[in-house]
């Protein structure tokens, strides 16, 4: 007989919810709110008895029991009578397991009772949480998304609910201990959302984020620290007293140790202070001492990982830049030392049941490794049992990772990863801009170097990363199904969050629509962040890359709007919040600096049509602002001040002196006057008699072109008529007409192959008033190249004098076909063979990065030396033998060791390996280093290495030697003939 | 008695003009216009009577003869009766002389005739052009601007005009033989002008020409020549005869031998032409002797200049790259003889007698040297007695000068100089952009080198640079009052030139008004041509320089409109065309760019003071428009055509591609934003917590300084409040109020110094909104210096903290006051003492330059070698020991030699004279070569020596070498620590 929720068993009382006498009464608390879950699908409340309540009520033929071992003697009398067995749970960390039974004899329960209870659902919870994660996964069975409270998102309707007689599973342990996230830089956004809408930083907003973690399988918070104090908002302790209750375990972030929130010493310091006022451990002693241990004394008594350690006020050094590494040292663990006393004293003798925190982040990095000739805190017995934090580079690149020998470090190792940031070289802390092939290569590989006790990350107002905190959660709870063994977990989990989010409320379609925004956003946003673009960052011409891109912005937020209008009004909320807003803001934003950039160089050479992208720019600013205003004033306000954070146009690393776009405008000429360009080339001309230009149209160099573009604009403010001549093989889409003022008329010219015999070079002739304009067209006919082998490249330079008179001639050497261009560009995943050996192999990376894709060499902690390395080959074909550039793309990964080593090889035409260092010269993590910044602010790294080839068909093979090594793109040139300056790099060459 | 022309003794007929029989035509038609003036001033056109008729006519009592030697029966009379002495004009060239004479009997003149003339103005002329220019003395006499008939500026009306008895003088033969203009360029202004005007290029229009030519005492003229046929525009040979019978000297431009014009060809050639179908001497050696010949039997009766020679078509040269210099010269020979065979048969079988001329143009000037291996044509038999034309360089510079030993060449030298030019880098072909003290210098430079057959001058489209060409051909005139003996010649001249054309119509505060107007906007133009300004000259806040020249393009213009207002009718169109026209159209759009050049500077720190900026580049664009509109309007479309040359954002040589100002705007921040600025220095901050700069005000580190300037402006659209705080010694004009958006609001700060004791610095506290900006003022206690000792510039950097450190220490060393900057900056007239010798001397050049004036070494012909060499001792303080750089900033003169040497010396503390050139590696005068092209856009040269320099007071002499050599200014600073870049170079430094 299958088990049935629906609104008849549950209005029946029939299904109700139980517990027994005993059990947290956090657990209870979450077991309503899955009451209400269950409300909300089937429109009826379910009861919430307890058993001996149930036991007397007739109706309650069919109820569900919740409980925790130990807290619940109804699963110690079903496992006694072996109806459960509590043996697969207990002792486990936070395991539940769901068991249907059926006729379970009341009398079991309470002693004389008649009567079975026809069917029982039971989830048991080895501890608290796992109770807590049974109920929520039943709501989530029900089609609940766990953003049901925090984003309002109602479940679709059901009529009924069934599990299958006999229905059993047992959850496996977390992955991760600890797993949450941070909510940080809370001004102005998360701020005036709490002050707004709840009073403060208190207990009525927290119940919401404790919900969010938990329903997200999360256990584990740092909250507001910037000017809140948790142990004083909730009113007094309430925050921290209700985290306790509903199994939240609380942390301080980084710099608040002993239970003590970075803000409160400022409010406690003083003259006549107990405790004292200075944040100085060598002057204080006494008073910090006295803080800290009033902070244990207060919040010990809940369930913690403990901060310990000691930095500066607000994020700095602890001490001045004249104290020596070693003055740190000692300072330090002095600080432990008094820290570890305090916390036997006051919270557990055994300081091994006390889950103690230090990160090993920004200055305390070196503290904890030393130098040369001052040996750090590694190994050092106050730091025994105690988690070190590592940390990413603040933009979600690994830092060090532990190395072997420090693997069996008793605490284990933690990872403090971010999804917003405040700070140098750009903060970024608007809407959701974290990427999730990103965040699924970092964090395994964290995870596969034994970093698996704590996984925090900062989510700053939470708002809007709601979507890769899932992810990232999830990937904590069970890396088992997203971690290193799916290559596709990110891509997939995308695909996936929509299905599970708007169960019943969206369509399949609908739902790969969803999937196919989120996704395409954030491969926007994870190539550049909001606040790091401007007007400088993409190429106005250079390669079409600003075009490509201001086109998918245009689509995608077109598809936004589109589903936007035709979503369920159930389901319509939840995308706003979690696809349209972020999308079409960040998108729109992107757009506003593309056009920018385009506005500017149009500008630059009197186009009108930049007179257009100025108008354009306003529009995306108007937008920009109206997306904020809704959102604050959408669903009566619950969102307000979640818009509040600056995102335009940062100077420095923080919002101050941000500036709004520029435009350029000028007022347009007097005379009719034509201006032709080429898309994707900075080439344009009036082609008046002087000081005409050639202009060159490459797209026919390539042999897969389908079409090429000519562009038409007027340098002046009344219509410019035109004729096209052009010779038989081209077709030209329009031949005359005018080209308005503020408009770019796109002239699409089409080839007849079959009209072209060997390489040659066409010519269109466009007549204006004031000039004549030449087009020339250089065709290539290729001829057969083997499968894999890439020859050309689109070619953006203005003058290609050299390279079309040289095409006969190379033609003879290597064939037609075999072209010139001023560069091959190979997007990773494109290699002509694999090289794997015993040790490793090479495996792509889908979706990776800024263009296509990625590849990585596996296992992810492996060093290889050479001989083991394994590798991926390149094929291609270069017009002339000479010295060439190697630029390798990468992602800006950090060395995985302390010195800035991070390296690969290079073998040219199966000839030696060359041993290469990715990692520049000067390098450092950290505020004020440029190499650095340029790396996370680009999202790309690039090693120029030089190699000689050979004319004609060469392989190149990429070996792997260090790990956490991610090769994107690469682009090969000669010496001293870089292509043209474009973000993305070159588009991809030709590939036979 | 003396002589009286008056209303009354016009109308009485007691005046009349008289002429004798075989007179020349011409100079009859020059006294009929001699009479219209004559009627301007007085209201009463006089009769022009033959002698013979004036004897008969009672009331012809007090009549003005005038003739010409050998044409004129009535000055042999007068001559032989002892009236007046013939020799004195006799065999003169162009020369005049007035006697009064009274009792003239009658008889004299007509056998039997009775009583006398009892007054009698007798006007003789040696030649035709001598009676010429002595008529329209006679005008200029009555205050008649010799521009009254081409720009229609009527005289003052005259009561009575009288001459004291005895009224006698002679005047000087003219200075350089043959002296003219070049018109020029002629579309789409002169083009337009005359088709609109006169119906083409023709004798209607040519008439006002050689009016224009004649009363400026020239002789010489090059007609339109890039569409216009002056030899058939006529209609027919009516421009040329309408030339010889006015005695206007013919001349072609530099590249149309043999009379012809160089579109002639083109409508002549043809398959089955006799004049072939090639401009080739050597394939088409007939056909082109053949269209020589034919130009010289049509024109050659008249009287020319006949270019000899040959260059390519349209101002090119004549063989392509491939010849070698030899076949040029070779080539060139063969041409010399076969057009002087031509020219001894059609012209005047004494080539003696027939002027010619060879230009030695662009790619002829090595033809004429030679090189090492071939020899030039210097020397060569063909070119005996032909004029050797030399040129400045196109923009006002000469190019090399007549060797001493060439100074011999019968036939001499001339100069083809420009007041309009087309072609690279930057044409100039609006309004007159000329600078007098410029043309004073470098012509009085050809002059004393013996360049003095010839002088002409490119003129464009004549219309407003009718000033400096009235001084070019003044100066051509008469050399012994304008040229290198007065040293102030162009000063006053600009002084006198108002007073000279407005004479009876403008009070002298109105001419000394438009003295200050010409020499006001000329000195800017003079820095820097129209077309080549652009948003990227002048610095927008280095030295103020912008903040300045904005300033004075708004105090001039002003003064222009005021003057307009107030000026009588009568002078007013004068005014219009000689004054405000070119002034407030130059300045205007001067001010333009200048405007743009800060609109983008503010603009690129969000300052919204750009977005007024904007709009205030948009009303000079208006007023550009509409200035244009008003030339082609105004007196009743006198102008038409004269204001279409394009003139606004040139990107190439010529016009095409040009465009309007690009404008920056930005959509202002939404919060309450202050921004604070210093004046004259890149400086500005909004105070905020994480990026605040400390400004420093710099002014009061000049002992001099009256005052130092904040600026306020915002960031946003809204009002800001500020608050000041400033310490008792200074004084800030406000300090407290609000910052109007899109507006600077200019804090003048005052010092006490009283309240002041040694250096020391104060800091000024700024609040806004959002930040607190602290601005610190170093102020500088000196001590006392000795006179004509420089201690210190004003200082642009923002980091001062180095200077600022360092003043306690240095004031110490060097007493107080001794201070510190970046930079030594000094005009080169603040020369500390003179250091004359035998064989030269230097002069202040009064206003030369692009800042106060200049110096120069005299004579201009000499080459000093090192221990006759003159010099200027310049005196400073330098704050340490150590090598530093001296800029010599100079006039960009060319070199005088065929060798790129221009030398000058540089002592150091009286130690040995170090001898540098001038001409930097590279330069070459001509198309394409930037050290040239940069030199004459920016009307300077910068050299750079590095010295060392002791710490305390050095001195520095600059020693002349090279003749030609003009210094400007010398800046001098540390060795790698140049100061900001700005077009006008640092401010002059204090001086004791």
């Amino acid at each position: 007989m299958e088990y049935v929720l629906s609104a008849h068993t549950i209005k029946s009382r029939k299904a109700s919810l139980l517990y027994d006498e005993g059990e947290w009464s956090g657990v209870r608390k979450i077991a309503d709110r899955v009451c209400d879950d269950i409300k909300a699908v089937f429109g009826k409340k379910p009861e919430l008895l307890s058993v001996k309540e149930a036991v007397q009520a007739e109706a309650v033929t069919a109820p569900v029991l919740f409980g925790t071992v130990g807290k619940c003697n109804a699963l110690s009398k079903l496992d006694k009578a072996g109806f459960i067995s509590l043996k697969e749970i207990e002792g486990k960390r936070e395991v539940y397991s769901f068991t249907l039974l059926r006729d379970v004899p009341k009398k079991l329960f309470v002693n004389g009772a008649k009567g079975d209870f026809a069917q029982l659902l039971v989830i048991a919870g080895s501890e608290k949480r796992g109770t807590v994660y049974g109920l929520f996964h039943l709501s989530e069975m029900l089609g609940v998304s766990p953003f049901i409270d925090w984003l309002d998102m109602k479940p679709a309707k059901l009529d009924r609910f069934t599990l299958e007689e006999g229905f059993h599973f047992v959850s496996k342990e977390p992955s991760v201990r600890f797993r949450g996230f941070f909510i940080n830089d809370e001004w102005p956004a998360f701020g005036n959302f709490c002050t707004k809408n709840y009073g403060g930083f208190n207990a009525k907003v927290y119940a919401h984020v404790f919900e969010l973690l938990l329903r997200l399988k999360g256990n584990y918070l740092w909250p507001a620290m910037w000017s809140a104090i948790f142990p004083n908002d909730g009113p007094g302790l309430e925050n921290a007293i209700l985290a306790d209750e509903l199994g939240v375990v609380m942390g301080a972030s980084h710099h608040e140790p002993c239970c003590r929130q970075g803000e409160e010493y400022r409010y406690v310091r003083g003259k006549d202070s107990v405790y004292g006022d200075a944040w100085n451990f060598n002057t204080n002693e006494k008073g910090i001492t006295r803080f800290w241990e009033d902070g244990l004394k207060r919040s010990g008594k809940f369930e913690n990982v403990i901060t310990v350690g000691m930095r500066g006020e607000a994020d700095t050094a602890i001490l001045g830049r004249e104290a020596t590494l070693a003055d740190n040292i000692d300072l330090l663990r002095r600080v432990l030392k008094t820290q570890n006393g305090l916390i036997k004293k006051h919270v557990n003798k055994d300081l091994d049941r006390v889950p103690r925190m230090l990160a090993l982040y920004k200055e305390v990095e070196p503290y904890f490794y030393g130098d040369e000739t001052t040996p750090g805190l590694m190994g050092d017995p106050e730091l025994e049992g105690v988690t070190l934090m590592l940390c990413d580079d603040n933009y979600g690149n690994l830092r060090t990772l532990p190395t072997p020998e420090m693997r069996d470090h008793k605490g284990g190792y933690g990872m403090y990863y971010h999804f917003d940031y405040h700070g140098y070289p750009i903060s970024f802390e608007w809407f959701n801009t974290s990427f999730l092939p990103k965040v699924w290569e970092q964090m395994t590989t964290a995870y596969d170097n034994g970093i698996r006790e704590l996984w925090i990350v900062n989510v700053g107002d939470i708002f809007s990363n709601e979507y890769p905190l899932a992810y990232f959660l999830d990937l904590a709870y069970d890396f088992d199904r997203y971690g290193t063994s799916d290559l596709h977990s990110a891509v997939n989990y995308t695909k996936d969050f929509p299905k599970k989010h708007f169960a019943g409320l969206a369509d399949s379609y609908e739902c790969a629509k969803m999937a196919e925004l989120l996704r395409g956003y954030t491969k926007i946003t994870g190539a550049r962040r909001a606040e790091a673009m401007n007007a400088g960052v993409y190429a106005p011409f250079a390669f079409g890359e600003c075009d490509r891109l201001i086109a998918e912005c245009d689509r995608l937020i077109g598809e936004a709007e589109k589903l936007r209008a035709e979503i369920s009004e159930e389901a319509a909320f939840g995308y706003y919040e979690l696809v349209y807003l972020p999308l079409v803001a960040n998108l729109n934003l992107q757009k506003m600096w593309l056009l920018a950039t385009q506005n500017q160089a149009y500008a630059s050479f009197g186009s009108t049509y930049a007179l257009k992208l100025a108008k354009q720019i306003d529009a995306c600013y108007a937008l920009d602002r109206a997306l904020t205003e809704e959102l604050h004033t959408i669903h009566n306000g619950k969102w307000y001040g979640m818009g509040m954070s600056e995102h335009i146009g940062f100077k420095y690393w923080c919002e101050e002196e941000c500036q709004n776009p520029v435009k350029c405008t000028f007022t347009p000429a007097d005379k009719d006057r034509l201006i032709v360009s080429i898309p994707g080339t900075g080439q344009h001309t009036e082609g008046t008699p002087w000081t005409a230009r050639v202009l060159t149209m490459g797209a026919f160099l390539r042999p897969d072109a389908e079409y090429g573009l000519i562009a038409l604009s007027t340098a002046s403010a009344k219509p410019v008529a035109f004729t096209v001549e052009s010779p038989e093989a081209l077709t030209v889409s329009k031949t005359s007409g005018k080209v308005k003022p503020e408009s770019l008329l796109l002239l699409k010219v089409t080839l007849d192959r079959s009209k072209v015999k060997g390489c040659t070079i066409f010519e269109i002739l466009i007549h204006g008033a004031a000039g004549h304009i030449r087009v020339r067209v250089p065709v290539c006919v290729p001829a057969a190249l083997e499968k894999g082998t890439f020859v050309y490249c689109a070619e953006d330079s203005v003058d290609m004098s050299e390279t079309i008179h040289a095409m006969p001639k190379l033609s003879k050497v290597y064939g037609e076909g075999a072209m010139i261009g001023r560069c091959i560009s190979i997007e990773a995943e494109h290699f002509y063979e694999k090289n794997d050996t015993k040790r490793g192999r090479f495996e792509i990376l889908p979706d990776y990065g800024r263009t296509l894709s990625a590849v990585k060499a596996f296992p992810q902690d492996v060093t290889w030396t050479g001989k083991d390395a394994p590798g991926v080959t390149y094929r291609f074909v270069v017009p002339r033998a000479g010295r060439y550039i190697v630029r390798v793309m990468s992602n800006p990964s950090n060395p995985p060791v302390r010195t800035p080593e991070l390296y690969f090889g290079l073998g040219v035409n199966g000839g030696k390996m060359k041993k290469v260092n990715a990692i520049p010269e000067g390098f450092r993590v950290g505020d004020g280093n440029d190499p650095w910044a340029a790396g996370v602010l680009n999202n790309i790294r690039e090693t120029e290495v030089a190699v000689d080839l050979s004319a004609g068909v060469n392989t190149l093979t990429f070996y792997a030697l260090s790990p956490n090594f991610v090769l994107e793109k690469l682009v090969i040139f000669p010496e001293g003939e870089a292509p043209s300056r474009s973000y993305l790099g070159p588009e991809e060459s030709f590939r036979g």
